[in-house]
C-alpha cells in the first residue's frame, strides 16, 4: 500500500528515532534510573494502574516520576499529581505515539540521578507505539479483562515486544466472563517467554509485584 | 515534529485516499447500500455488537455485508461467519487503520446493488483511522462503559468525527460505576450534534435502533 518513497522516509524516521533512544538509554543507565514504557489501548487502566503503584513506592522510599503521553488533554496528569510524585503530560496533538525526542524534551530540568524509577505512559494505541524506542529498559504492555483475550493474537507485533505482560481489572473478570486461561494461551502464542501479572488498581492486586518488576527494569550493561 | 516533507506526503495520501472514497461514495450511492464505518478502541465490543445486528437485520430481510479490518487474525470474520451474513476480512499487516484502496479491493465481485447495508469495521485504533474517509456515509464511533468517561476528550478528533456514537457494554454499567453523565458530557463537549445510543450485545439492548441509524444512513445527494 505505502509507496516505497514513504517506507523510506518512515525508516529515516525510525532510524532517527533509535538513536535519540539510544542516548536516552545511556542516561538512564548513567543516572541509574529504572524506565519502563507502558502500551496499552485505550481504556484498559493504565493511569489508574500508575496512580496504585505511585502511591505504593511514595510508602516505600522509591523515589518515582511519570511521563504520561495523550493526543489532548491534561487528565491523566492531574490524575497522577494527587500523588505528590512529579508527573509531567506529554500532549502530542494528534500524534498517536510517543517518540524519543519527545521524552527527552520533557525530561528537562528533572534530576534523573535523583530518581529510582521513572515511568512513561505512552498514548493508548495497541498498533503504533510499537516501533517507537523510548530508551526504556522494560516494555510493559498491559490488558484489561474486559477487552477480550483475543486482542494478543490481533496485535501481535506490539504484544511480542513485551518485556511483560499486565492483565489489568481483574476484578472485572466474572462480570465478563474472563477466559483466563484463553488469554494466556494467547499472550505465549506470540510472547512466550514475558512474565504476566494479573492485577487489579481497584483492589491492589500484584501491584507490590509490578513495582518489584519495574526496580529491575535495568537497561542492558547497567550493573547498579 | 514531523518534517515538511513527512506532513506533504501524508497530505499527497490522504489526498489520494479521498478521491478513492469519493469513487466509493459515488458507487454506493448507485447500488443504494448504506454503508457505515466503525471505528473504536481495540476490545469496545465492535465485534460482538456487529453479530448481534446482522443476526437482527437477517430476521428482518435487510440484506447487509460487513468487512472487517484488522492487523493480524481473522478471528472476527469466523466470529461473524456464523450469521450467514457475507463477510470478508482485511487484514493490514501491521497498518494501523483500513484505507479506501484497501476496501475497494476487498468488495470484488461483491453486487453491491443487492445490498441493503454495509458495514466496515475499521481495525481497533481511537486515533489513525480519524482522517481515512472510506466513503462511508455515516462514521459510527463507539465507546464502552468499560474504557472510561473521558475518552472522547482524550481523542477529540475521531469522536468529533462521528456521525452517531454508541456506547457499548451498557450491562457492565454496575460492575465499572460507569458515569453515564460524564460520558454524555464528554461526548457532547467534542460533538454536540451526534445521536448516543446505549447498546449491549449481550443483553440486544437499542440493537432495533442501531439498525434504524444505519439504514437512514444515506451518502448526501442519495435520496434513494
Amino acid at each position: 500500500m505505502a509507496t516505497p518513497r514513504i517506507v523510506d522516509l518512515r525508516r529515516g524516521v525510525l532510524e532517527k528515532n533509535d538513536v535519540l533512544a539510544a542516548d536516552l538509554r545511556d542516561r538512564y543507565r548513567a543516572a541509574g534510573v529504572r524506565v519502563s514504557n507502558w502500551v496499552s489501548s485505550p481504556g484498559s487502566g493504565k493511569t489508574a494502574l500508575l496512580a496504585r503503584v505511585l502511591d505504593h513506592t511514595a510508602t516505600l522510599g522509591v523515589a518515582a516520576a511519570a511521563l504520561v503521553g495523550d493526543c489532548a488533554s491534561d487528565n491523566d496528569a492531574k490524575r497522577l499529581a494527587v500523588t505528590g510524585v512529579p508527573v509531567r503530560q506529554i500532549v502530542t496533538e494528534g500524534l498517536c505515539h510517543l517518540e524519543a525526542d519527545l521524552v527527552a524534551k520533557h525530561l528537562d530540568g528533572w534530576d534523573l540521578a535523583a530518581l529510582d524509577m521513572l515511568v512513561i505512559e505512552n498514548v493508548g494505541n495497541l498498533v503504533c507505539p510499537t516501533a517507537y524506542d523510548l530508551g526504556e529498559a522494560m516494555r510493559v504492555v498491559l490488558l484489561s479483562v474486559t477487552e477480550g483475550e483475543d486482542k494478543p493474537i490481533k496485535y501481535p507485533q506490539l504484544f511480542s515486544s513485551a518485556d511483560l505482560v499486565v492483565l489489568t481489572k481483574i476484578d472485572l473478570s466474572d462480570a465478563v466472563e474472563f477466559d483466563a486461561a484463553a488469554a494466556m494461551a494467547a499472550i505465549a502464542s506470540v510472547n512466550p517467554t514475558a512474565p504476566v501479572l494479573s492485577t487489579s488498581a481497584r483492589t491492589g492486586l500484584c501491584v507490590d509485584e509490578l513495582i518489584d518488576h519495574l526496580l529491575e527494569a535495568h537497561a542492558p550493561g547497567d550493573g547498579s
